[in-house]
């Protein structure tokens, strides 16, 4: 892999995270954009740079299939060059990163899999990595190096507009490497994230991804939609501390993926809002009872498990 | 009522919320203390103005059984004086903010009514007002007037050394005012309660104050206790993005105290309990049937809601 600087880079789809990624690349001096400030200050937000300086030979090239999204892009200087289709773009880029919904991602890679650059390496953003590992595993072209990530942010509101409000900086991004892929590719996308500025890069297995993440994130979304799904007056924030406040922002989601990521991750999903369901019975069951004593015991265990993860 | 740069106020129980409500007081130029800056940004935190300058003739009082608490909250110049029993205190204040747990609120007023000084105001900060109203309704001394209170504001961790960390700015504070309240006494505290940084006071029953609460506030700690109690690993945030955390953080809660209030309001959180898991079940169903179209249809619903309630 050539030095990050004089790498072509394609996104494709240029929504609420590809525009994040997108400005991240730029901010960070990657595919031939000015290294602005310290790399790990680098993250989502306004692109600072300004249009391809020459820093090094590399572009920075999108499709989209939203004209307005690709003017918008060229305008302020995100992108070098937008297309409409991914047909003339991929086979000029060294790195490809597809910011699609899972459902489309594996319709993508099925069709333009012949126009892909030789040797060219492409991650992803999806939110579910089982069924994508398993595509990739069986069906990549051999040259190619398919290596899946979950970058762990994001913002309650969608599409390219919003992008510069998702914050990359400190963040959790997740890697399920394949065994096939090349061990210097893996290096060279990791120090990539690095300059993006997710501060902890996690290597792990599709199927962990998939059983850890429908708890920390698909669970809480459902806890999420059930909350607001109980109360119809849109007047109770009056009576509003913080946390129902925080409990619920994520309700604010994008429905068809996130219906998406629910049934393709149904299996471990389910197991996670049985298990959440049990914690509540038994609580339920300690306040039902006024079981006074057992409740706050607890209450305490809660406590200092949850400090315990924050540290 | 005098001035309320002219009220002595006593503060009853120095902890997180008590201190925080002590620091609002002073830095907002109530009893005695400068006037630093607008009022409307007066908050929690740190005291900005110093130990009471004569800027009014009042005076800020506070007791507490823990001496050290007291130490440090006359060397931060939180208060002018400190008292370790109410006797002395108490008939002397204008204005009492009672800042202790429902219970030990109930015992305390049983037991040093007669020591309030004739004619005074008291409040309360208690997160559920029906039993409370229903003492003052049945037992208040005749001369005295008590407005219940909530502030909707707090900290993860409690202790007067945390005060600090809470913020009243822009909150809401819910008032359930009795029919035997003075007008001009009402109108005096809710002044006074925008001077200290709130941005709304919600006025209304302790009937529907205790249901709402049980929603916005107790439903969500439930939720977030249940969701650590199911999660037994502490490196899960590895793979947290940001959800988990907002949804857990107020796991950390002061375990004596919400236990109080889950059994003390219990009618009205296991009805919310229970419409909560009406909601759960009824997605989990979606999942597990695979029903993509209602599944999708059910979270655009709850978006817009959500977003409703934003406005």
């Amino acid at each position: 892999m050539k030095p990050i600087e004089d790498c072509v880079i394609g996104i494709v789809g240029l929504g609420l995270m590809g525009g994040a990624v997108a400005m991240a690349l730029r901010n960070c001096g990657a595919a031939g954009g000015a290294l602005i400030g310290n790399s790990d200050t680098a993250a989502g937000g306004p692109v600072k740079g300004g249009l391809n300086n020459g820093a090094g030979r590399g572009r920075l090239l999108a499709c989209d299939t939203d004209a307005e999204t690709l003017k918008a892009a060229l305008a302020e200087a995100v992108i070098d060059e937008g297309f409409s289709s991914p047909e003339n773009m991929l086979p000029r880029c060294d790195l490809v990163f597809l910011c699609l919904n899972p459902s489309t991602l594996l319709r993508f890679l099925d069709t333009w899999m012949p126009a892909f650059k030789p040797l060219a390496l492409i991650t992803d953003i999806a939110g579910i990595k089982g069924n994508i590992v398993e595509a990739v595993e069986t069906g990549l072209r051999p040259d190619l190096d398919f290596i899946p990530g979950h970058p762990m942010a994001g913002a309650e509101k969608g599409s390219f507009g919003n992008a510069k409000h998702v914050s990359f900086r400190g963040k959790n991004y997740i890697l399920t490497p394949l065994k096939r892929n090349k061990s210097e590719n893996l290096e060279c996308l990791k120090a990539l994230i690095y300059r993006m500025g997710f501060g902890r890069i996690i290597e792990t297995t599709a199927a962990e991804h998939d059983s850890k993440i429908a708890f920390t994130s698909q669970l809480c979304h459902v806890i999420a939609a059930a909350l607001i799904d109980c109360e119809s007056d849109t007047g109770i924030t009056r009576f509003g501390g913080g946390s129902f406040e925080d409990l619920t922002r994520i309700a604010m989601l994008n429905a068809p993926m996130w219906t998406e990521l629910f049934l393709e991750n149904r299996r471990e999903l389910l197991g996670r809002i049985e298990q959440f369901e049990k914690s509540l019975d038994k609580l339920k069951n300690y306040i039902a009872d006024e079981a006074e004593a057992a409740l706050q015991e607890n209450l305490l265990e809660v406590r200092e498990r949850r400090t315990a993860m924050s540290g």
